[in-house]
């Protein structure tokens, strides 16, 4: 978390037990609490304060905004597009549309940059008109970038009446963002993935999309997710994405330039090396796969010397070697099990870069399989 | 937030960043965290740790419970018991399983006393099997206390397969409670009740329970719970509850002291007054109206001087006059609309309470509509 939100965090927690729904004068300030917090959400992302609800995390906005659309859908058609290379999180939300809610589904194709497939995309809409689509906008593998815009568009173009969902995780923060200007209908995002505290989240609604609640209860948010409002949680998150949009520019800066320094350094030490995310990805995330030596064996042996990278998004980390979005990628089973995520962030410094390159190239040499670092002009 | 708590919880945020699911050794330490937490809560509330699922509150616990039992209700009958005594998160959640979900739902009534009337359980219970039964243990309006383990016994004498679901958030922390014993397959609570942060709760799950999620994603907690785990939460959670459960004698003792010194100080003040919450209720809870004048006018006067009390329970207490419970219990509605919601907490001093006292009775002699405090032999 960052210092300075974990410190007004702690300050709203130690007078947090008023409920924004009281109306004593401490539910009314926890009330005020939320409100700034909308508003600060609001500036950041561009959309109005009545856009948003406050949820526990990317998970449950996701889950809210794919279900609660579903369970709304009224004449629209009960067929819903995602593409393959959404997280696990809409995945798994797409099959339970597909197998309990009788709603056709269909994954779209991704390129091998790891981006939606625009012909693939518009040949699933010619297909027949939809009711849902999702998309990621910022791949959580490999940082790939889709144009929303674009995709909303084309979206419209053929079911002008699909409601459209958006995974934000990886964008709030990150790179500027238009909710207004993105032709989004819902958009997800998370917390924990920009320094406010985990079990925060929030969705997105534009006005008239329409959308059940999936949790019943209080009535809370418009009765679109009842139970009580995390006052604190929610003002953390507000702060800690107004903090990173307002150092965007600078911190994006920063984290592309550690990003360069990485893959020049690997070169410069002639470290075979396939690099999964595209140009242009983000450069927060970067997926590369070393082939001859697996991903876990590097994981495993960097952990030892508390350097945290992973083989893949840590939600579905635990089966070694697959990889669902890397597959869709095109990549093989080898240089799946040879890739890494390694997250750059703007608290790194050069000097951490260069010290887990040198980590890097000594771990190849001890562990990689066949042979070693290319010489010369074999190179 | 108890104090111990909050400096471990701010501890655990700064070293938050790290996933339970990722395998380096960031994310086995909040693996282990996770472990440490579960054990402490297993001894809490004589449960096996196999049996604890952390969601984000009491309102999803109760969703998770009710909604995921109907999905995976099999050939049990599609017919569910709550009463009239419950939360609204179990209400409502009871309605949309009418509504969506195609299942017979009859709420049984309480008594005047607010505790489930067995003979109206047994007629119900006579009437039809049910797949699915739900009780509040302690009312969150008047404190008033059912035996569990009796109505668990009775629901398995007509319907031995039911899944029955407690509403345990008011227990927690505060009196006694075995989950072994109780004979429930679910139990839900919510950390924010007994000094955890917002946003976290927990569902209590028998190992041979069905239960089906209801979001899905990267398929955390046995598939039961998709989404990040919230470690600290959960830490937090966990610590709080074995803090309270630690003291609970003395801290019950105390509260109850408080309870009847405010009651004594009343009635010696010879203040007009219904007890809606009957004998042996928790002592953390009092329901009393005060004829003459408006719950609202005490709230907002005492508000001013920051002694927060409420209408009801803060979830529906927008609706003036309207309190789905006390009306359950029998109460007219201007015994409903002069009714107030006084917690007593462990942080309480005599001094507190007698403060309040002294307030309520100048207010009373301010604006109470039908004249005066009785004097002499007219009391």
């Amino acid at each position: 978390m960052l210092p300075e939100v974990l410190a007004v965090y702690v300050g709203l927690l130690g007078e947090s037990g008023n409920n924004p729904a009281s109306t004593h004068a401490g539910g009314l300030r926890a009330l005020s609490h939320l409100d700034d917090a909308k508003r600060m959400i609001s500036r950041c992302l561009d959309c109005s304060v009545d856009e948003i609800v406050f949820t526990s995390g990317g998970t449950e906005s996701i889950n809210l905004a794919l279900l609660g659309s579903a369970a709304a859908i009224g004449r629209r058609p009960k067929r819903a597009l995602a593409t393959t290379g959404e997280h696990d999180a809409v995945i798994e939300t797409m099959k339970a549309l597909s197998e309990k809610y009788d709603f056709d589904v269909d994954f779209v194709a991704v390129t091998h940059e790891g981006v939606v497939d625009r012909n693939a995309l518009r040949s699933a809409l010619e297909e027949a008109p939809c009711g849902i689509a999702s998309f990621i906008v910022v791949s959580n593998e490999t940082g790939a970038v889709n144009d929303v815009s674009t995709l909303t568009s084309l979206v419209r173009q053929y079911s002008p009446e699909a409601i459209i969902h958006g995974d934000i995780v990886q964008v709030c923060g990150k790179m500027p963002f238009s909710f207004r200007r993105s032709g989004l209908d819902l958009a997800s995002l998370s917390g924990h993935k920009f320094g406010a505290p985990k079990g925060t989240g929030v969705l997105l609604k534009r006005k008239n999309s329409p959308l059940s609640p999936i949790v019943y209860g209080g009535g809370q948010q418009k009765n679109l997710r009842s139970g009580t409002e995390n006052v604190p949680g929610a003002y953390a998150l507000a702060l800690a994405l107004q903090s990173h949009v307002m150092r965007m520019d600078e911190q994006r800066e920063h984290v592309a330039s550690l990003r360069s320094l990485f893959l020049r350094s690997i070169d410069a030490l002639r470290i075979p090396r396939v690099v999964i995310s595209p140009d242009g990805a983000s450069p927060y995330v970067l997926s590369i796969a070393f082939p001859g030596i697996r991903g876990e064996t590097l994981l495993n042996a960097l952990s030892e010397e508390n350097i945290y990278i992973s083989t893949g998004s840590a939600c579905g980390s635990k089966r070694a070697g697959e990889n669902h979005v890397l597959s869709a990628m095109g990549h093989d089973k080898e240089t799946i099990l040879s890739a890494v995520r390694i997250s750059f962030a703007p608290t790194q410094s050069t000097d951490d870069v260069e010290h887990l390159v040198r980590r890097i190239a000594e771990l190849y040499d001890r562990y990689a399989m066949h042979g070693k670092r290319r010489r010369g002009t074999r190179g």
